[in-house]
């Protein structure tokens, strides 16, 4: 799967999102969101595993607890791919009032003469 | 599925994505878009079907081609939780950086005493 395939898969969930509206406040350990999602360890580090494969979280143990961090710059590069598509579309839309005008102001010289 | 997540489940396809930026220029019939992708119309149609059930696209049938346009609504609503997210993000890091400049400050306050 290509970076962006992996970064927009794991926003494709409500609970990794939610995960990532936490982490976006602070480190948090992964037991800690595993009980404020009411999950069992084992599927929520299903969650966890998808996050850090798109590099959207990073987990380091510290101690005996295993602590999530937010990556911000797959986020940044998702961002980036959206502004770009909406940057084109606008030019667009921008060159297509800019054609209707030129239009109208013809057909109103023309309608002048 | 939630809105959010059938949005980012269409973006996380190389193919689909290549059909957005395509159709950010402008608008398309499904038959250019599948021979633009090598790809055969029933395969193709399942990535529009992807796609217009996140109202990214929406086709229509003009004579005997069907056209597919850009909606670009819910690229801004996929834009507006990652920005959300971001401003998050970086609100904190601000609060950090004036929590250890005070400290800073703090330490020096106390050292010149």
């Amino acid at each position: 799967m290509a970076h962006l395939d992996r970064i927009f898969h794991s926003l494709a969930d409500s609970t990794r999102r939610a995960v990532i509206a936490q982490l976006a406040i602070g480190p948090a350990s992964i037991s800690d969101l595993a009980q404020r999602h009411h999950m069992a360890l084992p599927s929520f580090m299903k969650h966890i595993r998808v996050l850090e494969q798109s590099d959207i979280v990073v987990s380091r143990k510290s101690g005996r607890v295993r602590m999530c961090e937010l990556r911000p710059e797959s986020l940044k590069t998702a961002q980036g791919w959206l502004e770009s598509e909406r940057r084109t579309w606008e030019t667009r839309l921008n060159q297509l009032d800019t054609f209707v005008e030129n239009l109208a102001a013809k057909d109103n010289a023309d309608g002048n003469r």
